[in-house]
């Protein structure tokens, strides 16, 4: 029982919500050189209150980009040692003329901190090292060996994060990962993320001419890579809707029961889907759980852009020199960026029409899609504290997007994460007026002084 | 015999050449409003000229653009009367350091006049006036009622020419136009253009959600309007090449068979043409006549923009809330614009599949294919003259570029319009380091000596 933890934590909220406003006032925005300095400062902020809250070796570690912080308390051999991933960069505030109020000068409305990186990831992120504070206040040790790995690298897609992690091997070693970043699915419905589909991304540019060329003079003699990219993407899928790519379906393992009994359970709502993105409903409508296993569980081969010849007002007679398509594919258990990669260009390159050159290029390697074990013992001790919490068992989820984290704590250190996050995936943190719920924060606080002393008592060496 | 009139002109070719020196001098940009000025003094330019050349009525008529020059001659109410066609304005001269001498500043180089505006459409156009003089001055007569249309607009689309013609009808009334616009197909050739492909532009816009998505978190569920859209553009083709648009081909009648006897007879080289646009020969190489065939007497329905989405370095994982096309198809003899307009809307709005919003926008109402009738007698004349000067037969060609001034003329004058220009098409007149034949410009006084003569003594109320 933390109840003694819990009303530590209770007495202090107003203190804590102060302390977040700081964090949230510093414009550690990754992406935009000029904010450097500031983003330096938010690692030391990070690192500032980790040796407050009493975590030992606590570091800043450079990169050849944003510094990683790291910090760590081991209190017995024989307990289960948790580390806890967060960032503590945002992503840009712009447009800033739609935020009501400033996004760097936090502000409560409604029980809402509204901020940039309030809820991605500076609020759920601050939650654990508040709670290992509280142990280390009320208790003198945690019951669990704590370690926190901090970057700022997470809003440009962490380029550096997977070398530093391989030079703090040490540093890091630990029996599991639980993620501060990541996202509650619906605010409505305790669950957790157990699957992601992974990436692949790539470029192709069709080449016709040296130049471009006058379409009155030369049509019908000349070649028109618009056309012929045209013909190229049309080709990737059927008119059934489902990828054209011979292999493209190689491969895929059936998903986690418990993801198909959430899909079922959950009456996902294809209209209201519809309404709430602006688009108009197909006839016949689809079903919401058809609809949300397409999001969840079924790979896409999604254009992404169409570049090529004229874009602006009115017309321009030309046939342009090149034509290009941008490409990103989600892909489920079982599928092989790299085989996926390998079936998309045997694709295109038997069906370039002659006249035409072609050029593929591929955006970094990808990932491939992550799944939990349903059987990981930790999934079942933050199941049990959410059910505590909420009354009701949190629902397994899957994640249409890619969470390439959970594969570079697999690959560098052989363990897996699981999101244990507060953010609500609605808290417009990639838009204006991000936000952060206040009524999350505190039920964060709770649920992860609940879920460190489980894992301790229920762990122990079972997850090595 | 025009032997007298060849004597006088022969005798001033230096002075000629001075003259259009100074006319090209003027930069008289019709798309730079910053050279509204120097518009206007071309337009001086020309009146001048008129006025010394000894023509009546010389007038300079504003419009809602650049303004219109006419002049005219009239000796013989049973003369013909001809009305001459040019423009005094040029082609922007960007970019300015790929010239080798300043666009304004003519140069000659081996027998070249270099300077923008000096092939198109300058030294053509000052041809006739000279050679109006050169029979005024010798003779104290024209051996036609001669008139004269400069405007200031072409390189711009001509948008208020059509206009401005119905408010000059009196002065404009005519038997024939000879267009001192237009160009030679090659220099190794002599030809006469009779036939030009139509003109068709439209635009259509696919829309999907009402704003950009994430395409993890949407992919499999959300509309994708770059995928629905290359799929509508791609079924625009069959696979043999031709148009699938059901009733595209309406109406076509068969071309002159002159031009289809010029097809066979000039040997067209399939390789050269692909190595000169620097493209991949296809396989099999098409034949030299099947090629030029295309290009002149077969429509096309040709993609000249793909807009969508992200088209920057990198990749974004964006499914776009719309993309869009721009298509122009070039029309031949018999397919009505409207009709083929119409057509594409049906077959695009039959395939937009559901979830989807179909917007489609025409640019303008778009030309139809021009085409002089095989046995109009100007034509004999002018194909006379020029065997008289090259030895040979000139051959019919047609253009695979639209010339609108034809159509303009038929409609608003109900008269022809024969092209009578000594530019040639390579001459780079849109492009850096446009230059002018002297050559062709010494020819082309003699020409229209010729010309003018035969026209007056062969053809009288014949062409009316």
């Amino acid at each position: 029982m933390t109840t003694d933890i819990e009303a530590h934590l209770a007495a202090r909220v107003d203190r804590y919500v102060a302390e977040l406003r700081d964090f949230c006032a510093i414009p550690s925005i990754s992406a935009q050189p000029a904010h450097k300095a500031d983003v330096e400062r938010a690692a030391r902020f990070a690192a500032d209150r980790l040796t407050t809250a009493g975590l030992a070796d606590v570091a800043i570690h450079p990169t050849e980009g944003h510094p990683v912080v790291t910090a760590g308390w081991h209190g017995d051999d024989h307990a289960p040692t948790v580390l806890v991933y967060g960032h503590y960069d945002v992503q840009p505030p712009e447009p800033l003329d739609a935020w009501q109020s400033p996004p760097f000068e936090p502000t409560v409305r409604d029980d809402r901190l509204y901020a940039r990186g309030a809820s991605d990831d500076k609020g759920p992120l601050l939650i654990p090292i508040l709670v290992a504070e509280a142990f280390l206040a009320v208790r003198g040790s945690l019951p669990v060996n704590l370690k926190f790995l901090i970057e700022g690298e997470e809003e440009t897609g962490s380029p550096h994060l997977e070398a530093a992690m391989g030079g703090l091997a040490d540093r890091l070693a630990a029996d599991l990962v639980l993620s501060a970043d990541g996202a509650m699915w619906r605010a409505d419905l305790p669950s957790v993320i157990v699957a992601s589909r992974g990436l692949l991304a790539l470029d192709l540019i069709v080449e016709g001419a040296a130049k471009d060329l006058h379409s009155g003079r030369h049509g019908g003699s000349a070649p028109n890579p618009l056309r012929a990219l045209a013909a190229l993407v049309a080709s990737l899928h059927g008119a059934d809707g489902r990828v054209a790519v011979a292999g493209f379906y190689d491969g895929i393992r059936p998903p986690d029961p418990a993801i198909l009994r959430t899909i079922e359970a959950v009456g996902f709502d294809p209209g209201l889907y519809f309404t709430e993105i602006g688009a108009r409903p197909p006839a016949p409508l689809p079903a919401g759980a058809e609809l949300l296993r397409r999001q969840w569980l079924e790979p896409t081969l999604e254009l992404n852009g169409l570049t090529g010849g004229y874009g602006g007002d009115g017309t321009k007679t030309v046939i342009p020199a090149w034509a290009s398509a941008k490409i990103t594919c989600r892909l489920v258990a079982g599928q092989d960026p790299d085989r996926v990669f390998e079936a998309i260009c045997a694709h295109l390159e038997q069906r370039c029409p002659g006249g035409f050159g072609l050029a593929i290029t591929r955006h970094g390697r990808g990932s491939a899609a992550a799944a939990l074990p349903p059987d990981l013992p930790a999934l079942g001790v933050v199941e049990d504290v959410l059910e505590g919490l909420h009354g009701v068992r949190p629902l397994r989820v899957a994640m249409g997007a890619t969470i390439p984290i959970g594969g570079g704590f697999r690959r560098t250190l052989g363990i897996e994460t699981v999101f244990f996050s507060f953010s609500t995936a609605d808290e417009d943190y990639h838009a204006p007026n991000e936000f952060f719920r206040l009524e999350s924060f505190r039920t964060g606080l709770v649920a992860w002084a609940r879920v460190l002393e489980a894992i301790g008592a229920r762990l122990g060496q079972a997850t090595r």
